[in-house]
This record gives C-alpha cells, sequence and structure tokens, in this order.
C-alpha cells in the first residue's frame, strides 16, 4: 500500500479507516467484480436472488465461476466464514451470516464456522483468554439464531478444536515467511509472534472440509472484504499443500451510524449490538447521522439526502430487504415530506423488531449449542 | 552475534558448528558455571555426584540455587526436557536424558518430556508430518527404555498434546515480538511463520506442571547449552505470565567420532544411534579419529594423544563412568602401551553392551507407550 492510500483509507483484517473506496479495492486487492452473468447464474441455481447480491453489497469475488462449475458438476462445496470474538455481535458481523444462511437453505451446503479466539487474544493487549473464549461462546448464540441447520453447520472456536486445526495451519504455516505477512499485513519488527503465525489458523478451516470428507471439497468463503489479505495467502499456498485454492465472495462492510467508514464494536454508541436493548436501538438511532437539513422548515423545503444518510444505509445493509420500500423511503426523504425523526422511527422499529426475535432465538440456542460444536 | 565469532564457532537451537569454546559460551550467553559449591550441594541432597557433574559434562546453569533452595523449604522442583523428532536419538541424545533419570531418582521429581514434531517438520524442508511424528514415537522408546518411573514421567508429542500446549504457548507468544527472536536465533524475513512462532511453544512446557498441579512448581530443564536461546526467551516472559523462570543445567555436546564439532543425526557414520547393529558399531568406530601415530612403531615410541581423541572422549561423555579407568586408559595410551586397535575394540564392546541392554528395554517399550503418553 502506498503512503498516498493509507491516507485516503486504510483496510486490513484489524484496521479499517477513512473513507473506502470499494471499486478502487478491487484493483487493489486484484479480486473481480460480481457482475451481471454471475448473478444471473446465481439466481437460476438458488431460484431467487439475495437482496445483499441485488444490492451489490456482495460486490466482489474470486473464483466463483469455477466453484458454481464445480457445483454443477456435482462436487458441492462447502461454506466457511468466521468471527473474531473481541465482544458482542453487532448487527454488521451478521451481513455474511444470514447470506450464508441463504446460501446453505438454496443449495443444501454444509458451513464450517471459526471463532478465532487465539486471534483476538492475540491482538488485543487488553484481552485475556478467558474474555476471548466466552465472547465466543455468546458469538455463536447469534450464529444458531440465525436459523442454520444443526445437521450441516458446524462452528468451533480455535483453542477448543486446537488438535484437528494444528496439523493444517502448520501446512501453511511451513510456506509462508516473514517477508509475505510484513508485505500483505503491514506487520513489523514489533509484532507478536502469535499474531506473525496466526494467518495460518484462519487458512486452516479451507482445508478442514477436504480432511474431514476425505475428498477435495470446493470452498467458498462469504466474509467482508477486510478479510481478502489471510486469503490471498492461502490461496498462494494451496495446491502446494495438496488443496483447492477457496473461492471468495466479498461484501462491503457496514457502515456506522456516524454515518462514516465501517461499523465498529470499539465505539459501541454507533453501533447496534444483538445484545442492544429496545433503549439503546432508541437512543443509538436518535444519535445516527442523517442527510437532513439543520431545521424541520428547511428540510421541508430542499428536501434530505438519503445517499448519505447513516439510517437510510442501515436500511439499505440490513433492515429491508423490499428494495421498493427502500426507494420510497429514498424519495419521500428527497421530496422533504418524511422528516428525520419520523424515518428514524421506522429504523428504531425495524431494528427493535428484528432482535426481539432474534434475542429470544439467542436464548434458545444456549441448549442447542452442543448441537453445532467441533471439538477435540 | 558478532562477524568473527560466527567465523570460529556457532552454537544455535538449529545449527552447531565449529570449535566451541565453551568457556566463552558461558560469557556470550550469560549463564552461571557450575562450581565447586553447587556440585557438594547436588551431592548433598543425592547422596552422590553423576559423572556427568564430576566431568564437568554438566557445567553450567541458571537459578540452580534459587531451585535447590526452594526444594529445600519442601517445594519439589519438576524437570522438563525434550528432543526434536527429525530421526533415530543418538547417543548424545542421551546424554541429558541419563541425566534426568539420576535426578528423578534420587530427588523423587517429576519428568515431563516433549517431542516437537511440529519443529522438525517446520524447519526440515524435506520432512512430512507422518515423519516427524512416527520418529516421535520411536525416539519415546529411548527416553522409556532408559528406567524413568511411569508414575512419574510424561512424555507427550507436540501435535498430540497441543489442546493443552497452545494455551500456554499463546501467553508466551503475545509477550515476543519478531525483533527477539530475529536477535536471539538470527531469523530474517524468509523465516517461515511456522518457525517464528515455535519458540513459543518450546516455553510452554516450562509452565505445564503449574498448571496440572495447580500450585506455582519450579522448574528444571537439564539441556545441551545449544538450547538456551529458547529458555532466555522464556525466562523474559516467565514473571509477566504468572510463572516462575526456569531454572537450567546445561551440557556440553557430545563430540562427534570424526573428533570435532557435536555428534549430528546427518552424519551418520559418525554418529552412533541407539538402532544401530553391533556391525554399524564395528565399523563407526573402526574409523573414528584417534590420537594416534601414523604407525605402531611411531605411537609405541612416542604415545598417544588421548584429549584430541573422539575414542576416549565417547568414553568420557557416555560410556565409562569410572573416572579411573578413563584415566588409567588415558595414561596407557600416553605411554605408548595401548595402541588404538585395542582402545576402539575397548569402546565397541562398551557401546556394544550397551546397546544391546538398551534395545531389548526400547522393544519392551514399545508395550509401555500407554503408561506414559500424555494426549488430548
Amino acid at each position: 500500500m502506498t503512503g498516498a492510500e493509507k491516507e485516503r483509507y486504510t483496510v486490513t483484517p484489524w484496521e479499517v479507516r477513512g473513507d473506502i473506496d470499494y471499486d478502487e479495492l478491487v484493483e487493489r486487492f486484484g479480486t473481480s467484480r460480481v457482475d451481471d452473468e454471475l448473478k444471473t447464474r446465481l439466481e437460476k441455481l438458488a431460484g431467487d436472488l439475495h437482496f445483499m447480491l441485488r444490492r451489490n453489497i456482495f460486490y466482489s469475488h474470486r473464483d466463483m465461476n469455477w466453484l458454481l462449475d464445480e457445483y454443477e458438476k456435482g462436487n458441492k462445496f462447502a461454506l466457511y466464514t468466521g468471527r473474531g470474538p473481541s465482544g458482542h455481535t453487532h448487527v454488521g458481523h451478521l451481513m455474511p451470516w444470514i447470506f450464508a444462511r441463504w446460501l446453505q437453505e438454496k443449495l443444501g451446503v454444509e458451513l464450517y464456522f471459526q471463532l478465532t479466539d487465539d486471534e483476538k487474544y492475540l491482538f488485543n493487549f487488553d484481552l485475556e483468554m478467558e474474555d476471548t473464549h466466552s465472547y465466543a461462546l455468546e458469538n455463536a448464540l447469534d450464529i444458531i439464531a440465525l436459523g442454520f441447520d444443526p445437521e450441516k453447520t458446524h462452528i468451533f472456536v480455535d483453542t477448543d478444536y486446537i488438535h484437528t486445526l494444528y496439523p493444517l495451519a502448520l501446512k501453511v504455516a511451513k510456506r509462508v515467511n516473514f517477508s509475505t505477512v510484513k508485505a500483505v499485513f503491514g506487520f513489523d519488527n514489533s509484532t507478536n509472534v502469535g499474531s506473525i503465525f496466526y494467518t495460518a489458523m484462519q487458512s486452516a478451516p479451507c482445508f478442514l472440509p477436504s480432511e474431514r470428507e476425505g475428498r477435495m471439497v470446493p470452498v467458498l468463503i462469504p466474509c467482508g472484504i477486510d478479510q481478502d489479505a489471510h486469503f490471498r495467502v492461502t490461496r498462494d499456498v494451496a495446491n502446494t499443500i495438496g488443496y483447492h485454492k477457496p473461492a471468495l465472495l466479498y461484501n462491503k462492510l457496514a457502515p456506522s451510524l456516524d454515518g462514516s467508514g465501517k461499523m465498529s464494536a470499539s465505539v459501541p454508541k454507533t453501533t447496534i449490538f444483538t445484545t442492544d436493548t429496545p433503549g439503546d436501538v432508541d437512543s443509538k438511532v436518535a444519535e445516527a447521522f442523517t442527510g437532513g437539513c439543520m431545521s424541520a422548515k428547511e428540510q421541508r423545503e430542499k428536501g434530505g439526502n438519503p445517499h448519505i444518510c447513516a439510517v437510510q444505509n442501515y436500511r439499505f445493509f440490513l433492515f429491508e430487504e423490499d428494495d421498493s420500500v427502500v426507494e420510497s423511503i429514498a424519495q419521500r426523504c428527497r421530496s422533504g415530506e418524511l422528516l428525520c425523526g419520523e424515518c428514524k422511527n421506522l429504523l428504531k422499529d425495524s431494528i427493535k423488531s428484528f432482535l426481539k426475535e432474534h434475542q429470544a432465538r439467542r436464548e434458545d440456542a444456549r441448549n442447542k449449542l452442543d448441537m453445532f460444536l467441533l471439538k477435540d
């Protein structure tokens, strides 16, 4: 990354900062765009098109056409995604999981879900292993709450499944040197040796389906594009160690309620967590950045700007699947008919209704954990 | 390490080269010498003094006096040593194990023995994990064959015990950065990320006795001085993560049959393996470098030089516990009375008799493995 690019924005697995240019990111990382042809192909196979594909939220990929070729030949792929358990889940994290849930339902595929308690311990000085391990189990409840099929869904916490993961990680680690992780992740001499090794642990589950099934299983990873660095490394070594390269489908990162950057657990005020109360939702959305004017009078005259509005973005990314509703709200905003207060109330209701159901399923999931967890 | 030092000799956990100056090494590493006072103290506690202490083969240490203070207060220590399973065990490897066996018998202490199959896979491009794992189990037979108490001896292979070791390794890895491993091990940008992480795995067993017993257990590591780099790293972080620093007792490295450097598995011709046949022993010792003269006539007149003789060194380091026998052979050599052929025959007999018994116990150990192995 050049200095100039770094100034404008930064996208690494551990830091997302600035005003991300998603088009430029495709060039920078060398990924492919999800084009109409690929969408049509996915729609045919799935029977419909998920709104996150329709809206180009999942907008970039690696090797999706190869993956679908294999699928059409009868070589079913497995899904792999994950979460770094540094705290409670926020709704931005749910995006690739909701999408994976849709893929599982439509294509009948298995999901492997990694909870990287080791990563979050290594990269966060203030977190102890007990913290990241207990957050991992809390985060697992959110995954289960989304309705994954227990027969086809395998959740594992790194330190609980290390006996299986470690030999796979070693195969990767043997073939990745410090030059590579320095260039790819921006590590330097002060980076701890656990963090340096860690990318091998995130690679390991790419090869897990093949090891468990005893055949060469293609793997698709739906995840935020900030994770691309890891999987560039994985893809570089995959063939050498006898596996397929994983395919990837990347989503844009859900924006913050303050209208900029990425939703971030470290700024709780501008982020909706799955554990938030209705009161939390009310006060967070009330404070959200909008495209409204200084006064109601001015806005009735000039209209608002839904394009830059965090409230509308939340709706677009997560809380309104119906394109016509999203568009009609935008139009009523632009015309000055819908003021920010009322618009915020609509979003509050959507979020609270989602969370009410999610939290009930989440509590219910506590009794189901054992159906999903892989352990040594 | 300066360029000049590097030219004369190199001692790292992965490379021992040149003519080692053991006195200078104590200065270079900043360890302490085993002095008469410490020997007397050990003799009092153990009831006698092992010949490896008497002969200054175990010649350097860290924190032995602290360890013995704790022991005298009733705070029993645990022993920890290990082996990198890159091939069969050679007799040089046995030195710290024989010494550990003596300590266990005399002081009633537990032994933890690590077989680092991950290390040897990561550091040797040509070895597969199946290779290092199967050598690990072969090497375990040699440990058991030495007569350790199964009630007090715990052998583990890293990849089989990783569930327990990994969280301990993470604690270390979080606190060691690339600068440190670069300086301590001579790593550079081309070092693979597994090797960079590995020192944390060698540190982990230092804290295992405390975890298993639920109290602060002092740990003593008897091992070759080439391993000091790892334990300097361990000792730097131990207190920070809530454990005692391990104490160390270092042996000089058994010399090669060619008369120089360290016995090395990569030069089988000049190394006696525990799996060697009597024929192997005969031909290897026959080829050994001695301090003899060009002809029998010349040697009878001038005498030989036992000081530089590999045959006498083998005897001194491993195959003759009786100092008076070692000295009498040296005297007969210097006087010209004992010629190399006869002297080699004496050593051949000692080695063959040792191996005969060892190999029988080694085969017997195959049925006892489960009594010793710790697994996840």
